[in-house]
């Protein structure tokens, strides 16, 4: 062995060693800190990714004092704004829009009866002064005559093909990577994550279950009066154009009353539509006997998504900017709090 | 060794030897036919039985050409008849003429006023003679102006006392032990069980967690518009006395569309409101994809409960009765299907 060859075998063995220490030391390591896997990895850490991983961990750690049995552990989830881009314009909306258009020729009354002749004469600038009311004219009509099964496939014919005119996305790939995480970092915990959202309830539950992993019978929103009849031997169950429940605002409240019939220990929102829901689940006469948490979707990222609060027509967030500091809501800043905003930004 | 003691010996060591092969028969037995348990107990051999374990079987076994993924299992199950006895009156219309009777002190304008007046003066003859709309303007005036935890704590607390008179028992201990066993075993098996009950989904809610282990947010019953407000602090959502979805009849497949959004593989009602429910389990558009199975419990039983079909105004199945074998839809035969009714027959 010559001296160089010395040094060599030396430095491979001191290497080899080297690496064998490692080897070990990242085994230790990997046993001491389980579980090791960040379960929100699109999250910056912060207040609010802090505050998600403390409630599941205190509410699922066997001999925790806040504990929660498995069948109380609900977590609410507003659609428009905090699991999808909302803006320009709600989608259910855009679809409505294009649907009316398509409904037009068949409805020839249409043509001269507002709020649907600016619909169909495409004048943006009647839209754009139409009230809540006259949107749920336009959405009742959608659904109006129609089993929730055909309204469901209309609306996911539809989702298949229409795109979001700033990224020239599908709607559905315009949910947030770090909702879809916390979502399934719930679940994962044993929760039930319910959708309790201002749309229609056939309109998320077209496409709920594949986007978001949430099961139709988990879907609480909007929803009309229905006739069953059975007719030529078929049971059918068609809506009628008239609201049941507007779940939106405090009819949010209202829609986990009925649909859930427990005060969650989660929910998260965007807008001041959402203030009742988070009221409900943080302070409702039931809220002290477990951990609660409210959160906000902060729309802060003009660049990555967009950036609105209290000056918008959707999806404003005014009062409850104000409230969320002294409530104790957490607000989760898009910009600030999330690497990535949309599944299709991870690298393959 | 004597020659009795080696006949005694030899004796002995046949009876060692035989149960050491029984034994071993029993083993080999056991392993050959898994479960060896019966799923349904209390059930005698029959086709009702045989169907409900047919489907269970053929929904769930992994390569079973009626395979059902776990997302669609879904298990109906009406309440008043079917999961509990409902004679000789509705517990909730038990539950709602004390109730009235203790709230009249407090509303002293009811002691002229019907409905009111004759349940507070018990007149027996007028109470005879009440229609749909005279129970519902009772019930809902019960819900008015409570919130959900308040109404649910009034029927708990009546329910841990209130018997019915001719078995001296709680009416919760008067559940249908072969039915008990159904929710269990379609449990087992990856399904959710929903109640869709006639009764108000808050009086459902007070015990069917703990009764049936079905969860609140699988219950859908007979529900009130509320009214949310934020007061002094405390998020309270407050009962209308106005009826959003009377969930019986037709409205029983209104309240399947709008709380599961699914069609039920499975039903089981026990009176002609039911028949909707049924209707849209076998006989949808979506039906034909899956198997499924529509029932219906009949009364047949005198002795150990009731026996009532087409002549009585608690329960009546007429119309359900002639429609069963022309779709179908299996009819439980209390007296010959089931060898016990309640689960305190059951021996310890």
């Amino acid at each position: 062995m010559s001296r160089n060859h010395a040094r060599a075998w030396s430095a491979r063995s001191f290497a080899a060693t080297c690496i064998t220490w490692i080897a070990a030391a990242v085994l230790v390591a990997g046993c001491a800190s389980v579980p090791a896997t960040d379960p929100l990895p699109s999250w910056n850490e912060g207040a609010a990714k802090s505050a998600i991983v403390k409630l599941v961990t205190d509410t699922t750690r066997g001999g925790s004092p806040d504990f929660v049995p498995p069948a109380e552990r609900i977590a609410a989830f507003d659609n428009d704004g905090t699991l999808w881009t909302e803006h320009p314009m709600y989608v259910e909306v855009q679809f409505t829009v294009d649907r009316i258009k398509a409904m037009a020729a068949s409805n020839p009354a249409w043509r001269t009866q507002p709020p649907f002749k600016a619909v169909i004469e495409g004048d943006r600038e009647t839209m754009a002064k139409f009230t809540e009311a006259d949107f749920f004219t336009l959405i009742a009509a959608t659904h109006a005559g129609l089993t929730s099964a055909e309204f469901r496939k209309a609306a996911a014919d539809w989702l298949a093909v229409a795109k979001n005119a700033r990224f020239n996305r599908l709607h559905t790939e315009l949910v947030y990577q770090p909702m879809l995480e916390v979502l399934a970092y719930f679940r994962a915990n044993g929760y039930k994550t319910f959708i309790v959202s201002g749309g229609t309830q056939d309109f998320i539950r077209a496409f709920a279950e594949k986007t978001y992993g949430v099961p139709p019978e988990q879907v609480v929103g909007t929803s009309f009066d229905a006739k069953y009849a059975f007719d030529a031997n078929v049971a059918l169950t068609r809506a009628e154009p008239k609201l049941m429940l507007l779940d939106d605002g405090p009819g949010k409240a209202v829609g986990i009353d009925h649909y859930i019939g427990r005060v969650p220990i989660a929910a998260f929102g965007n807008s001041d539509g959402d203030i009742a829901m988070l009221q409900t689940t943080t302070n409702s006469p039931q809220s002290k006997a477990r951990p609660r948490l409210g959160a906000f979707v902060w729309h802060t990222d003009a660049v990555r998504e967009y950036a609105y609060d209290r000056d918008t027509h959707v999806g404003r967030l005014d009062q409850g900017l104000t409230l969320a500091p002294q409530l104790g809501w957490y607000l989760i800043d898009m910009k600030k709090d999330w690497k990535v905003i949309y599944p299709y930004e991870l690298k393959p």
